[in-house]
């Protein structure tokens, strides 16, 4: 796979990693790069995940064959418009957003021309911040998963779906509504739960968080610039997902209160067996 | 400080790194291992956390002047109550379990002779088990709480807290009730909810569980057979913990029925503000 020109819309920890994966495997000619602050840019080119960066998308997405949006998930669907009023030829746009049923829907209501959209959301995000933070194998071994919807060219899935295993990754196909329950429940949930623990932590006992905490909190970092988004575009399955752990709280809390030893034993060891399944 | 011989009983992750710790540094003439099971203590032995390993307490104990006790909190008091009547001369003990006021007062209600006790407890847990993750540096730059009572004597609480220094570690002084509370939250609450968060995933869903999940989780990885005794004897804390989580819960929930947008994000950035605070 020899691609031209890829644009890629928000450069930060996905997209420098996209740039940089991309870059170190030869799969296009040049790439791209569009932000919102040059210095940013600036240090996206000297990393090499860019060959150019620019403050604007018209310029970016011109002469693009693949244009791949990673900003945050309440900003793809107005800069995919934006960027189709600026192509030239026939492109593929993909995006790399947590919620896919928002996101897939409000680009699918566009005019989208020449364009082909197919949503995407590689699965190898981190509390970290910046595309100082990316790495070229961000996502070998990792699942992307790619939507499917009536609306969904097949050329174009095809298309995305070898870029991304070239970059390392494994590709998995959904729809938008499968993608959003179940991240609902692994990735929505659990950062909410962070960001829970880690709020009700009093100050003086900061020193008493040691390795268990920093884990179980450790998503709690990311921006909530990009998280308020996604619990707003995904908030019906994240409330289903939080429904069934409050369940499971229940369970815990009234086999303490009873002193049901047997119950806390059962319930802390399908805990492990479900997380020794994981493997680390 | 050097010590002549030293007591540990269970050789696991803990124990086996206060042996390796204390070998590293010189601390003692002679680090005596005690188990249930030979061939682990002939690995203990042989990664250099043990000088020699037994199945026999009393054989342990018998010349030792520190004895540290690293088992299930539930085995703690009994086994120190089988020491006693083992030690020779004074010795002091001490403990590495997670839970103190039910550790600390079931052994100050022994008759200890010329034993003197002093509650421990190294917060630089794992969720791997066994000596072969044991590691010389476990404890350097962690906090190592030690408990004062009434009837803790000075000299012993002196002398225990020198060991953990010389191990590299900090000490920090507390009721059994205040770290009962602490850790009820800091540790306790965290992998109860792991636990819960792992059990509630479905298996077909395994693959999408990324780094975030993993992380969230790890710590539910943890032997039942340590946790469930935890759980048991600081019950009444765990349950004040997942009260205050549980409202904090509801107030996500509630945020996210009522599209709160600005409340979402404002729970997101207290926890994350939190979260930051405590560094990586």
């Amino acid at each position: 796979m020899r691609l031209d020109t890829i644009a890629i819309v928000g450069v930060g920890l996905i997209g420098g990693s996209i740039g940089l994966a991309a870059k170190k495997r030869g799969l296009a000619e040049r790439i791209v790069g569009v932000g919102r602050d040059l210095a940013h840019l600036e240090q996206a080119r000297r990393l090499g995940a860019i060959d150019h960066g620019t403050l604007d998308l018209a310029e970016a997405v011109r002469g693009a064959v693949l244009v791949i949006f990673c900003t945050p998930v309440d900003r793809i669907a107005a800069q995919v418009r934006d960027a189709i009023a600026c192509t030239s030829k026939p492109a593929i746009f993909t995006d790399a957003g947590s919620t896919k049923r928002a996101v897939v829907a409000a680009v699918e209501a566009l005019r989208l021309g020449r364009v082909r959209f197919v949503g995407g959301h590689p699965l190898a995000g981190s509390e970290k911040k910046g595309v100082e933070h990316a790495n070229a194998d961000l996502f070998v071994n990792r699942l992307t998963i790619l939507t499917q919807t009536e609306a969904t060219r097949k050329t174009a899935l095809t298309a995305v779906k070898l870029f991304w295993q070239e970059l390392g990754a494994r590709v998995e196909i959904m729809t938008p509504d499968e993608h959003d329950r179940a991240v609902g429940l692994t990735s929505h949930l659990p950062h909410l739960v962070a960001a829970a623990l880690a709020g009700i932590l009093p100050h003086e006992w900061h020193d008493l968080a040691a390795s268990g905490f920093r884990d179980t909190t450790r998503i709690a970092g990311g921006d909530p610039e990009v998280w308020t988004p996604i619990f707003q575009q995904n908030r019906t399955a994240v409330l289903a997902a939080l429904e069934q752990l409050a369940e499971r709280l229940h369970q815990f809390r009234q086999a303490l209160t009873q002193e049901d030893v047997a119950r806390v034993d059962q319930l802390l060891t399908q805990g492990k067996r479900m997380r020794d399944a994981l493997g680390s």
